[in-house]
């Protein structure tokens, strides 16, 4: 079974859209882009923060925030990408995490079927358990294809969602 | 009746300003362009908003903002645009709404004859009611057609606007 | 006759929309607008132009361009707003003329039922004779309400047009 | 048949990915999603241009151009979307065209399966025969999603394609 | 008597200076300048405020924002021009009002000898008294020509005034 | 004689606006402020250009240019002031000339009344003249008081004019 | 004697540094340049600041801000310049104050030998002392040449003072 | 030993990669390259700090932050650098510092192996303990080539930290 | 053997510096994040490139360019990181190549120990040879590690390489 | 001999001005500031160039420019900073330049007592003799302390050097 079925059964049965897909190799290709897309059901998102160092006894925490975190992911409603940047703080618990690990954690979050309202909270929820942070605030900002393309009133439109947890939650 | 008539008897007698409205087809295709302005008129706001997924049971909800969403209006005074864009901000209540709905529901409520204070609380009320949102907060910023041509001190002037229900209202 | 007539006739019948200009006034207030949007066709543009002071015999003229004059304008096609900014470039002819009327000129063309083709260049020509400039190009950047609030694809989109004649013609 | 389908035989089959797409009513709105953004093969490109007013014998034309049509189109390719702006500058043959449709046969265009390299060509071409130009020059800009999310030397990379024809082919 | 006698008396006898104003027509060309820069002079400030709509009983009022009004005035210090931007937000009491005579409002008190901290104050008692706001907020910023042309540390200088009353001061 | 006799007589005889000047003081202190802005009648410049170092024979000039130089003067129409900045590029001929004293020859001729125009061919001139230069290109940019204040097409033009000679002249 | 005396007992004796120096009229011109920056001794900063009019009794004073002032100064540690920009913000006491008269203030202070901490709270004492202010804040901006110039961290580094006075402390 | 032996045996044994540092002199070069970039551990931070005045008895001191201080240092985990700016804060307690020591004692920490978290927290306590201040916040901003180069999520990256203590401490 | 022996010879025997990379594991750390940086040798360049179609018997070829490219490389001689942006342009030859390739091709080259200049140069030449384009043009920016650190001169330097062949050569 | 002897003799007797520089320390303070702004007459320009690699033969050489390399000098007129940024483009001739040291050459230069003209030609000068280069182009951008602290119309000034040789002179 392959892509060009559904396409031509559900969306459209014009030649000049079908022939594109038709060629050996096509179907393959766009497998292989949509597994790089969804590439995050392949990691275990518990195992990816590492420790840089514990903190002492009695040592205060400063505050650590890693901004303008790139990510992509598909639209679970539309199959059509969204995208833009995630920025991470948090206070840190019993211990400083590495920082290249942070951007790691988005994308395993990304790279899957998402939307961008649970993006942001599976990220705050696993640097508070994996991480030990004592707080984490979690923002978004994403462009929507499904909803850029579909009308003049949508197509600047950016969306923004937020999440914290523990000492950075706001209530 | 066309509004060729109008111009002439209220607005200008000179020929050349109304030979363009003369032809045959003018009145029609004008009209089309209003329709497509003031196609607001057609739609329920209160079907528009859709539901991504219900909250859980003490889910938590984040913050959901959806930006600089585009839209164009005619004032209810002057017959001319004002366009600009909205921000939709939202606190969930039990349910997480679909996003791309949010520029559906600004469209509708933009695409009438409008006061720019009245679109901000019609869209805010609107997230309440048929949104089910503990609280909502709507901006707009919008350039007159109606004050820009009419005066070296309205040029360059932006009006905003701002109204807020809920946990969102800051009283 | 008044133009809620027309707009009920053919464009809508919504009641919520043609509220607002039965009311006494109403059809004065838009008049009353558009006479403003409209005031070109009272000027005589071969008038506007003043001279600062001759050249003198053999004097090399310089180059003179005002840039950015704002304008605003009425699509002739479908009878909503275009405006914009207009650059004047000239090189003297036998006089240097009065900068502060070079905006007036475009705005006693700007303030017609136009497009933005026909618009550089009377302003263009205008220059010529009565202005008895040695060259001319005038340009102009404008965003269209009557493309601009009709589709995604133009939402963004800018008109640029251009006329030259004389020594700042490139042929 | 279904994309779940494909998604599971060619994809992956991790639960959390396929349940996004087993409920009812998913196929069906993705497929809505996808025919607008293929909308083009709908249209006729060389019925779309048309005439604002022919030029006078000896007339001589200006330049024009729109600048920053906004498009969204699929990758041929990826099956992925790509979006960006494309700049239409035509020279007028015998007529000047209706500013208002040349982001209408962007759209028509781009609304299609395509690569960017034969998006400007189609439209220069069409420019040429049903709109008459003496010459044309298109321009695009565009960010790929294929390109985008696959490496980090591609995520800020921008393309840039053009196409010129008649009396704007700078050969 | 003419302005090129008080010029000649009072600030320079250089004759490269006095020719200008000795043609015919120079004095009244300048009167009339001055005569626009002054026209808020003829304007009754408190007739301007036009009532889009009365509020409903217990409805509540959003806030609305005028930005980046621009206006110019003449210090009555120092004969010479000052302009910038003022912005008028208020929270509507009784009326919502017309958006269009903000910036109305705010030139009948700028065509005038002014200082700019009366601008502010003058304003906002306006929006008050005849506009029965709640309360209001003007703030606007300026650059002197009287302060920009005497001296290197003045050169980039702006001046901020603000004044606010009812339930928008801060006390 | 004072100033507010003219006032009186050719501009407004409103009371709120005679006041100002009609206390002690008024006069000169207004009097004071464009002596000021008309100091350049007392400079002589062709004393203001100074030598850095002769070149040496058969040395080869480079390129120099001082940009950006700010101005006040005032329009020789209207009695109001213009302002912005001036561009000075020269090749040397026999000489380099201190760059310091490029903005003291602008601000010789800029605080005079003037017109744009001419001050950027005087300036050109003097430095042919008593700076030796083989080539000069004088450039400037402004906004006159007399255009901005007058009607919302001239609230955001900018004046350009360009005088150049010898080397640099481009014919 | 000359500055050369000490430049070349202690800083260099190289003849390419010390020859500049030697030439008649070099000392003069230095003395000139430095007796400039030096020229706020000669002023008494007490006699500056002068009144525009007095608050009428019970007059709510508004909120003033002069903000960009341009300064240069000459660090009293290295004889070398720092320069950038002064805010001046202050509420009304008893009078509203001459805004061209700040600048001056500033001036005052900063041609001198300077450290930046003691050039904010010399100009908020005096604009409480003489200007009669109820509060006052003064903020500063500056460069560094000493800094700047010495390694490669300080090159971008801006210092920033700010001193309080009044009811715009915050304590 | 040289750096060439330990690439060779654990990062790679290309011919290409490694006949850049089979010449002689090549080893040596790379040593004096991270000796600048190590040079921190020569200095002694307790030194650093100059004090510019005392304060008087009584005296109230202002507010001081040096920004943008630019930094380069090595990632202690990867061997990789890190680099950004540095923004210190202080109140002063007994003593106003040298503002040129400051970058310096940012110097002397981030020439290290280090980690940004520390670099922040180091800085900071240096200035409580020989700086005498009453209170500082130090904040950084860096991009980290151990994380830019790896993976299309980071290259956007910017980690933010944070630490302060006393007076400018939130707690 | 480890880096951190050749560190403790070559460049600091300080305690503070070695500790890092005694503990277990380090070694391996900065292996593989240097293995990263070196991927390009893994790489076949001549294999990257990929045909999107074969142009068609005279088919006229547009003008193609990929810009802001990323990159990070690893210095030839300091064995510190420089990184920056490529844009890569080119005319078809007899073929339009896979756009998501160009970054590849660019990947391929910079991952290794390179100087900026033979970068472009070796992209320029792939893309003639595996490419079989009519002319390529590739420029590079980029900061270097070796020389930002270095100086207050190098800080803010970027440094730009082009190389073209063929038909885009400039010669 | 103290430089306070200098200042008190030629330039101020003020007190205020002179204690600053009679306290112990403060003549050697400023000498060791002015000795690192000219340490330029230390080096030997001729000896800074290094090779990167030899060009093959027939190799064709591309271009390479190092743009925005700071530098601080000291005016030879006025004994007053001046600074900016250098950009250095070259041709190689038959080798290729190690990029570190061209910032190097512009320091060696630059920290010197100068003339802005001389600069780029010294700099050119060099990069063609011990460099080898075919072409040379320095282009420089600088503010003068001695100019913008002595007039309003300098303030904002920028003042733009330029100087080729070989095939990069455009003659």
């Amino acid at each position: 079974m392959k892509l060009v079925e559904w396409l031509a059964k559900s969306v459209t049965d014009d030649a000049r859209a079908l022939r594109w897909f038709e060629e050996a190799g096509a179907d393959d290709r766009i497998a292989r882009a949509f597994k790089e897309l969804l590439a995050g059901y392949e990691l275990e998102p518990s195992t990816i923060l590492k420790t840089t160092r514990m903190l002492e006894a009695g040592e205060r925490p400063g505050r650590v925030e890693v901004k303008d975190i790139g990510f992509h992911s598909l639209c679970a409603h539309h199959f059509l990408p969204f995208f833009g940047e995630v920025d991470v703080a948090y206070e840190p618990g019993d211990r400083i995490l590495g920082l290249g690990k942070l951007p790691r954690l988005v994308d395993a979050y990304a790279r899957r079927f998402q939307i961008q309202e649970d993006l942001v909270r599976e990220v705050a929820q696993e640097m508070m358990e994996s991480g030990h942070a004592r707080g984490v605030r979690v923002r978004s900002r994403a462009r929507h294809l499904c909803m850029c393309s579909r009308g003049p009133s949508s197509e600047s439109a950016i969306t923004h969602t937020e999440f914290a947890l523990g000492t950075l939650a706001q209530d």
